[in-house]
């Protein structure tokens, strides 16, 4: 059902600055870029390694483009650090209605958009172990490799 | 240099209780337990995927052993989360020397022994942006895959 660690999402107040220390400290390179509006975030993401599932390991750095989103809040209360886990699956829809049924509160009622043309959905972090946790579904495109 | 997510760790009050989450929810297995006295931890490894250097990722789930280790204390300020994560790479003791060389403090003066018979250095969390980030080198008799 969830076949690899998608990504890392990290939470940072400078996007630029966080791209470059992870580039000049490990090596790591930008693979995409973009603005998703309705999370409220500018994110990076740097391909890590590939999977045995044909697909890819990130990290995702992101940055608030406004006070009242997501990781905005989050960075008020925590500082900079990990924000969410993302796993990857083939069907997030079918994914998080096992999930759901397994009584785990999903927080979407169906899947959005995510990074590189993908769909996700988050699962409630206080029925994760306090995990903020991420299903990915690619897109089938190759965007994601 | 780092060549793969080697693991997410993941601060638990429960370790049993972790597991049984983590196999019931989402179907991923215990790869591997095991006690680190000196880090203060009873651990698990829950392989996730392949990875394309030849090894894998994992989740690693933490729950302390006594109440002066430093996960014990992560609990306490933070509650239950996301820990700290790790890349692979096959030369800990070569990255930790080219990542302190650009100025990100290593918390290690020598890799120490972590999960699986790997060995381990971490970073100073404060020169990484807030995130507590762990360089492992595989165990090379395979225990790792």
């Amino acid at each position: 059902m969830l076949t690899r660690i998608d990504h890392i999402g990290i939470a940072c107040r400078n996007l630029d600055e966080t791209v470059r220390f992870y580039r000049e400290t490990y090596g790591f390179e930008v693979t995409h870029e973009e603005v998703n509006e309705e999370q409220g975030v500018r994110e990076a993401m740097l391909r890590i390694n590939g999977t045995d599932d044909g697909k890819a390991s990130y990290l995702q750095l992101l940055e608030p483009i406004r006070e009242d989103s997501p990781v905005a809040k989050f960075l008020a209360r925590n500082g900079e650090g990990v924000h969410h886990i993302a796993f990857g699956t083939d069907d997030v829809a079918g994914a998080a209605a096992v999930i759901g049924g397994r009584g785990v509160r999903v927080l979407d009622a169906a899947p959005r958009k995510g990074s590189m043309g993908s769909l996700i959905t988050f699962l409630h972090p206080k029925d994760c172990g306090g995990v903020l946790t991420e299903l990915v579904q690619a897109n089938e495109d190759g965007a994601q490799h």
